[in-house]
């Protein structure tokens, strides 16, 4: 595929730009009319790629985008999942450049969504573009594009239980995720799942003058330190009763394996620009992200957050808590947990509401699968040696789920890096992983 | 004055309108302009009022309004402190009107300000202006305003150093605090000092994937949270050494004195709405703000913060707290203290960055002086019972610098109410307590 890139490479980036442009972020309800119009110029894509047909799905929350091309029913079936929607791009002030303006300098694309998903996604109608022209395509495929994956795909499942006929398949292939370095291809057979909560911890009925009431009353805001501080004990464990109740723990063996995967702790540190790691006792920098759970805030606020210095006793503070899962974790039963614990801890000065948002749990995927061995195959090819088999710590908490209703396992091709920052300012995508995403995918066709 | 008051209510209504509605608030930049215009303002009103003279006297940072009316410099000098500058209005949502637009409902007047300190520095030009337009002044006046007081003063001690001669007088009187309640008036004999810091806990060097590092690295959240839940012990003290070295254990005797002010829990509870009261272990309600030092983080803030689910391991996590204090605990040794302990407890896992803002010391004020007595005397007939003194949990830092550099101790006559919820939304005063104070002030002069 790597003349058919050549020959392509302009119109392929402005059709990627075109969907880059449109902010669909999934979080922000201003955004509505951009999740609508994104999937409409996917399907559009799709067609022109050669899909016999691509449709928007209307859903409870944002559309899905369908689109098959059928060759032969007695053939394997194929089914490419992928996202369009987008993490919010704030903070915009740490943005080099518009959010939604694709530029490309460095041998990169920058932009929100850059990798995470649509450029990831787009590696896919390319790759299915090449086969249908050149006539090589031996399966059927089938894509289906959710508009919710960075909110936890809430509509997504009840609309593959709807549409489970159609969706048929023999694998549900992914490219969402990144591979351990450049130089180390890898494919993720297992991701973590994921629970997600608001908490708001509520004092007096409104804001107080520091020096009149301070020192006589809770302060929601040190409560609400207190309490977050008491979710990790000593060795960083979360402090939540049953929380590892169903947390598999693996074999030395199998530990060892996933050991193998290199890892430069220097480079790590200073990729990031700290001093030391922190993380649960007795694990690895990689287990504590490959098949240890946690809990991270992953926002908080309330009183005064502007310039200056305004004393105030607030009367509320909130943050927003994500624990990440591993298997058998079960997400509903964690976020019940967690539920109930912040609940008790409450001390009797403060109410305390928490809100769950959507989770999901986390799987694993079987190395001894065709599809893993066709995947690791064209990659070889593309990349010049064996991909190693990793464990991400992120969550695409729907692929669970989707497992569960259509019987397939996922299996996850992604091209992405750490060096994107992706959820982060300054998104990415390296326009040489770009391509060897499509030359990967298109030589997987070939080898499965 | 109170017919004085009926024949001119309109005018004072009017007139003191034209102060509400300039927007001067010290802590934001944007409100420069503000500032300027509200000195000006205020400089107008006092020649108006009768003053000889009333400038506005540029500084380092926001201008000072300094008026005077010398009859005869062998009589009584009284030195009038008030501040223009009010609190930001944030968060706006909370506003049932404009807070730069004041309405007159329920008997109040409802607007940023229209207690602290404007409506309150307006009852003395008032005051004054009966005084002189009745030909009763028997004292030299001197009124001060200044701009800075809600981001700590940090340019009048030198401007009052620089105007020592000017400002020579006999006591310093100041309407900027609170009566015990509409029933119970009280002269305030004492207030807090006040230190304010900014922490910013610094992580990795950018936003990351909450899947892709979460557990493996230390969370600048978690850790800001640990970190501020570590500054109180399990009794309620803050937790810094050195923090309660200077405090002035009181007597029981003086304590029991204190005690005599009516308190009621029952109604305490149910005007903030809440279950339970907190602080420090072994003394009571009153005690907590009137003769104990406390710690408040008043503003926390770090990663996502918007709508819905972002799953992100932000790179910095920030809080304002502030430190109330009492004699003889000085401002800037407790900020040294508070800034060498935070420094010292950061793990080191992060980076930690403590910026001071302006404090002030507290005070304590004789009741045995001829200004309590008058202002005492003045209370008792226009409230029908005679002033309970208080101590304040509120801070004017900058009133214990102006009596150290003038040597003339300030007297608090306030007419302020806990309900008037200065520094929070929908911030009001009292018609009534706006008269009442103008009458007072007016006794004042004739007693002492």
């Amino acid at each position: 595929m790597k003349n058919y890139i050549k020959q392509n490479k302009e119109r392929f980036l402005e059709e990627l730009f075109s969907i880059l442009r449109i902010p669909s972020v999934s979080a922000q309800a201003a955004h509505k009319p951009d999740m609508q119009k994104c999937a409409e110029r996917l399907a559009a894509l799709l067609v022109e790629a050669g899909a016999d047909m691509a449709q928007v799905y209307p859903t409870d929350g944002n559309p899905v985008v369908y689109g098959e091309k059928i060759i032969d029913p007695s053939l394997k079936t194929v089914l490419i999942y992928g996202h369009y929607d987008v993490q919010p791009a704030e903070p915009l002030e740490k943005w080099n450049s518009n959010p939604f303006e694709p530029v490309i300098h460095d041998d990169a694309i920058w932009c929100r969504g850059a990798n995470d998903d649509k450029g990831q996604l787009f590696m896919h109608i390319k790759a299915f573009e090449f086969m249908v022209a050149t006539g090589q395509l031996k399966h059927n495929v089938k894509f289906m594009f959710e508009g919710e994956e960075e909110i936890g795909s809430p509509s997504l499942p009840a609309w593959v239980k709807q549409n489970k006929k159609m969706l048929k398949s023999d694998i549900c292939l992914v490219s969402d995720t990144t591979m351990i370095s450049e130089k180390v291809p890898s494919i993720n057979c297992g991701m973590r799942g994921l629970a997600y909560l608001q908490v708001d911890v509520i004092g007096p009925n409104k804001d107080l003058h520091s020096g009149h009431y301070g020192g006589a009353i809770a302060n929601p805001i040190n409560i609400l330190c207190e309490m977050i501080a008491s979710l990790h004990d000593e060795n960083g464990k979360v402090n939540i009763p049953g929380f590892y109740d169903k947390v598999v723990e693996l074999s030395r063996k199998d530990r060892k394996m996933l050991s193998r995967a290199p890892f430069d702790m220097k480079e790590y540190k200073e990729f990031l620009d700290i001093k030391a790691v922190k993380g649960e006792q007795g694990y690895t920098t990689m287990e504590r992200t490959g098949i240890r759970p946690c809990l991270d805030v992953c926002g908080i606020w309330g009183g005064y957050t502007g310039e200056g210095a305004k004393t105030v006793l607030p009367s509320e503070a909130h943050a927003k808590i994500s624990m990440r899962l591993v298997p058998n974790q079960v997400s509903g039963e964690i976020t019940k947990l967690f539920k109930k614990h912040f609940e008790k801890i409450a001390p009797p000065y403060v109410k305390v509401k928490v809100t769950p948002f959507e989770g999901g749990d986390g799987f694993l995927i079987p190395i001894s699968s065709d599809a893993y061995k066709a995947a690791s195959k064209a990659m070889t090819e593309v990349y010049g040696i064996e991909p190693v088999p990793s464990r991400g710590g992120g969550s695409i908490p729907v692929l669970a789920e989707v497992q569960k209703i259509l019987g397939i396992d996922p299996l996850l091709m992604g091209f992405g890096l750490e060096r994107d920052t992706i959820h982060s300012p300054n998104e990415s995508y390296l326009l040489k992983q770009l391509f060897a995403g499509m030359e990967s995918i298109a030589l997987f066709y070939r080898y499965f």
